[in-house]
């Protein structure tokens, strides 16, 4: 679409300049959103999954009419019961940005990936592992801060089992199309404890323990799961917030 | 997720070695196309949206209860009816392969952009420009080949008016978010008589003559529709493939 | 960096109105291409791979210092000599945009693999598969139009033994950082007769016969190779641009 | 590449099923990097740019061969000397993770893009926007944690002018062709409070206050440079990542 006219010489300055408003975006205003006083905790607009006190926003993921079996430290943490099975949170979540905080336990038994076992899935599917990396080689794709089986995290920043890790995550979604192929992969962003772990990594598919990775066919929004990998790993302060 | 075991030292060979047959998908099968004979013409899977013979697939974009008002050369091409104003397909299409031909006006009269100026609408709203840049200059992203005032072709491969430009588009729709946002800017590929001119272009949102480009709220496939910008511009051998 | 005002109230209109030319880029000038008189020819600023007329342009892989050995026939095409070793061009190319013709053997022997197998290697080591894929299943990550055991064609467009193939690629070279690592990955975009098989997609890396695909550390421009599999695969036309 | 063979039956399955092992990456070591023990802290592979004692890691941008004149509060931050002009880095960055402290003067003067103004340029170039965006509406693509005239951040988490803000960011450089044509542009993820604010958004261009936005010609890595923008900003806590 262009206007009639017969000029084809170029104007002695091109583009014709602008004045400085005509580049500045006044609505819709941003929405305000209260950041917490203390650095790690919830902001005005997430959603608490965790905060110590219950598993109200958990259930079994064995069977979700059953409440989450796991052990309770009142006030403070969350804790696999060995057997007990993974859980899973009663809404489901697309994009979003998850706070959460685990340790392993603090008896160190076994090693490699038998050694405080765990792991967080987003939309019920893709996980980013959590296992005690701390002096315990294992293969790097599946080391704390992998995505399980297809990205290693860029440096290995976990601290000891006596500590609390802290991850920061931004989730991507994969998009499908109308006919149910995948259409974009999912992408991910991890801090953990305030290093950056995984930068916009693109995960490949399901994150299958054997063979090649591949997306399923389309799916909605999911629940995030918690592992049960038969170690008395610990959570706390979980958060989201949709985006 | 991972299999229980001891061992933390690293296997002499990492990963295991595979089969070839391990990497071989065989399912499912890829589904069949005829290609043309001749080079150019419409492939068995294609929908034919002008042949020559009638404007059957067009309507008025004014009143898309009339039938498109253009001159048809039977058997050959259809020709822009100055004044008469835009058309479109009946049906609506998102992300396509489109084949298309058209030409510029013999008698050369006037320039710049009002020298045998039509477009291309993708989704009745991303306009591929069509303009007879032979000997004729213009505003880089105004050019023919150009996507309106966002992306000026990589270069000039246009053809004499006397002759017939072939445009061969992929073309990938605008994504939105369920709540409207913008999820995924369009992106375009073209060639212009054989020749690369737009790789994987970014489409920065509707192609406007006036002020910054920006992407509506949602919309979902929509009709093609070529101009008339007041010129004679014709058309022939246009077909195009759902991707 | 911002003006002082101290306006915090939003104004009227936002943004400020322009004027139409204010987003018309004149600077610099699209260089002009001249495209061929005959639908898949070389254009004005291509170079020629292969007319017809000799091997010029091409050497042994095996040893670059020989000439390529497959035979030709003068003014048609050239054909692969069974056991005289894969050839490649004297020239290193990157992002480039090539067509190439193709044909498998008229004589129809053996199946899947075994059958009209050749293939093109883009810096001399991502191939995209050529294969007698007519009536003849294999698996769909390997048949022609495949990135070699990496991705499927969208679609199987071949045509029978007796006739051409035409690809039309457009090919973005993989990324590196300075240090190596893989930056950002290969990317490919194909034609196989007019129909599009291959969608700007990923390339994941070395296109290896067995195990994963990885990219190996930084490389940059490099010939590309036809491959002799053992199979007596005819060639004609073929020329490239640079991008 | 693919091995002769003569079936051309699918396999009855298909791909060959791989042990857990195959897809077991164990090299290289993933490289270790200790955490800070206080949230928001250094890790062990961070440069410090500023800790509270002292500017000798930053320069006038005036003059590269003076000193930065701000004023330090010692062991705790650094404040603009409004006039004494922007400064920046010693030492230049391309990709990074950057963690920076920020606030805004106490007494609140003026309104707009005049309240507590300054930014962030990383390679001296795209500013990250820093403002008193606290009850100060301004235009949304010039608020605190836009990508100035590029990008308005996604909620509004700006604090008081009396509390601390801080910036997390994942900067990914521009990369270049080797004619010195963009490639790939800049992106950029924002936290501000631990609230995502830019989620690996693009950066169109340079970071003008006056017209459209576009890249310069090829650059390399590049300083990180504070803006002086006529209000006692002040800074704090302030390390980098190379990535």
């Amino acid at each position: 679409m262009a206007q009639h006219k017969f000029v084809n010489t170029p104007p002695e300055v091109s583009p014709m300049p602008m004045k400085p408003e005509m580049t500045e975006i006044w609505e819709p205003e941003v929405k305000i959103v209260t950041a917490a006083k203390i650095s790690g905790n919830a902001p005005s607009d997430a959603m608490i999954l965790f905060d110590g006190k219950n598993l109200d926003q958990w259930v079994s993921k064995k069977d979700t009419n059953k409440p989450a079996a796991w052990k309770i430290v009142p006030g403070d943490y969350m804790e696999v019961v060995p057997g007990s099975g993974d859980i899973q949170t009663k809404m489901v979540f697309g994009d979003c940005q998850l706070h959460l905080e685990w340790s392993t336990p603090d008896e160190v038994v076994d090693g490699g990936q038998a050694r405080g076992n765990s792991g967080v899935f987003f939309q019920n599917r893709y996980e980013l592992q959590i296992l005690d990396s701390y002096n315990n080689r294992t293969y790097r794709n599946g080391q704390a801060g992998s995505i399980y089986k297809d990205h290693a995290p860029l440096v290995n920043a976990v601290k000891s089992p006596l500590e609390w890790n802290v991850y920061d995550v931004i989730y991507t979604a994969p998009r499908f199309k109308a006919d149910g192929r995948i259409d974009a992969p999912a992408r991910i962003t991890v801090f953990l404890n305030g290093v950056l772990i995984q930068n916009n990594a693109t995960i490949n598919g399901l994150t299958l323990y054997t063979g090649l990775h591949n997306y399923p066919s389309s799916h909605g929004d999911d629940v995030i799961s918690l592992q049960d990998h038969g170690t008395k790993n610990q959570f706390r302060n979980i958060w989201i917030r949709k985006l």
